[in-house]
């Protein structure tokens, strides 16, 4: 069988990592050597919803479908481990792709200390990428979740938000009159996600209280972990970095360069809530960080402008 | 986001088996206790390759997704622990197509003692169920793999073949004057297959060299076996079992009933290998099993008709 014989190629190009992965190029399935708590992941990216063929290589989609499971890792501190990838491709395409994909994966795969395991091969219409991740940890309370905010906490953020979105207006063909090199900033951060999973270990371990990675954007996943700490959290919108060229992008496109930041997506910065004593101690755990909101008793989620009033992002669709 | 709000709505219909899983819902990954060694396929069934709507309920599909997937932890011998759920859907489905697919996997779960731990629904052209699976084992020597097979062994396999191929000639219109009950069984058989989970743990258990599961066949699944232990291995056709129903449905639809038994594939019984002196100790620990062939040095499978001579299967296509 082609798929067989494609899969086989593909293993043989998969570096191992670590100590973990006992067995599984040829076999039903990987056999790997645990940790005391396994945390596990799986994201689906599909052609036409999460990326074009006419905007994003072979070896883009791969790093965005490895990337994109690998953030949600980082989101709960845990380090990683192995990713296991189901690749539906239509029988038009050459195995060249293939292997294109797999090594977009697999380099991102070396740099986040990954040892992709196992998976499969099917033929379907549209390019589909399924990856299922699992990270170790020694104790569950190594890890953070989404329920844990209280109030009187802070609310962190580990980067600039918009990149992402930006980078999707300009390959929408927005017009937008930034320097070279921040455009390929765009467009690599859009295309080649890098998930965070050494600074998520790091606030993990600092003493985070609730941490969510920003995949919908800021104002859908700052919302997921308010509804799961059962809180109040509002957001300054001021104090929410932007990235650089996200102004001038939006700008060009006939868009909001706020609502880009905090609506479109796909950053993987992380968001965490953390006691006000806790912030010292995470900067010097996580490097640079903006403290952008505060946590509260009640329910839902305010962004406010400088006046503390909130704001309505009207007209915003997910990009 | 409609999407986040079905995940949590099949969220609420998914029970937790025993005591590894420790929390997931609504996170951004599941938090697994782990065993000692972790045991993990992925596999994916897209509509069009592998069902199609007009022949498989939503039910059915789900519970092929994770029947496939689970029967490659039986090929391991590993104890079932959970599942993650990558369902891909067309818009134009309603979310009561989701929930009865996730039902069917869902039922077939708690009869593996399996979780569904974790997952995401995304948008895509046609539907396509991605399901990794991880099982436990507390040693790696407690596992069966592909490579084991030695000369001198002897080749088991725990039951009648044919039925999954027989099912899909009838879903495909072929008219044979089969009783309505065994008509329901080979239907049944290809719409939900069931992982032999139990008879796995049992055969790796007592002392089988090498073992796998037939997804796409004897005549291929044996020549992976073959080349993964680097032996030769024949099979005496005549001593396969071929399940009632077979051979009257192969030959309504003008095939060789042979063919469909030892080709069609998707039966998921498991073959095996061991030396000849375990033979009690595997019908014990297993029940019922046939004996079809036996491991000599040297390379290839060999299938043999009554005189021990060379058959080969000419025109058959997978189905």
């Amino acid at each position: 069988m082609a798929e067989r014989q494609l899969i086989t190629s593909i293993e043989r190009r998969l570096g191992v990592r670590g100590d973990r992965f006992a067995r599984g190029r040829g076999e039903d399935a990987a056999v790997v050597r645990a940790r005391a708590v396994a945390v596990t992941s799986l994201d689906t990216v599909v052609e036409g919803v999460h990326f074009h063929r006419y905007t994003h290589s072979a070896s883009d989609i791969g790093h965005k479908a490895l990337g994109s499971a690998l953030s949600d890792l980082a989101a709960m501190g845990a380090d990683p481990g192995e990713a296991y990838v189901g690749l539906a491709l239509p029988r038009a395409l050459s195995g060249a792709f293939a292997h294109e994909l797999v090594e977009g994966m697999e380099e991102l795969a070396a740099a986040c200390d990954t040892t992709i395991a196992g998976g499969d091969v099917v033929e379907a219409g549209r390019v589909s990428v399924s990856v299922s991740v699992t990270g170790w940890a020694d104790a569950e309370e190594e890890l953070a979740y989404r329920d844990g905010a209280r109030a009187g906490d802070i609310v962190g953020l580990t980067g600039p938000l918009g990149a992402s979105g930006a980078g999707l207006l300009l390959l929408g063909g927005a017009e937008a009159a930034v320097p070279a090199a921040v455009r390929e900033g765009l467009l690599r951060r859009h295309r080649r996600p890098c998930p965070l999973l050494a600074t998520g270990r790091a606030l993990a371990g600092a003493g985070v209280t609730a941490m969510i990675d920003l995949s919908d954007g800021l104002a859908s996943d700052a919302a997921h972990l308010t509804d799961m700490s059962g809180v109040a959290l509002s957001v300054a919108l001021a104090a929410v970095p932007v990235a650089e060229g996200v102004e001038a992008v939006a700008l060009a496109a006939g868009r909001d360069p706020l609502e880009i930041a905090v609506g479109a997506g796909e950053d993987y910065e992380l968001l965490f809530t953390a006691p006000a004593g806790a912030r010292e101690a995470i900067a010097a755990a996580a490097g640079e960080v903006w403290w952008i909101g505060r946590v509260a008793e009640g329910t839902g989620l305010a962004l406010e402008d400088e006046r503390g009033e909130a704001v309505v992002l009207s007209g915003f669709e997910h990009l």
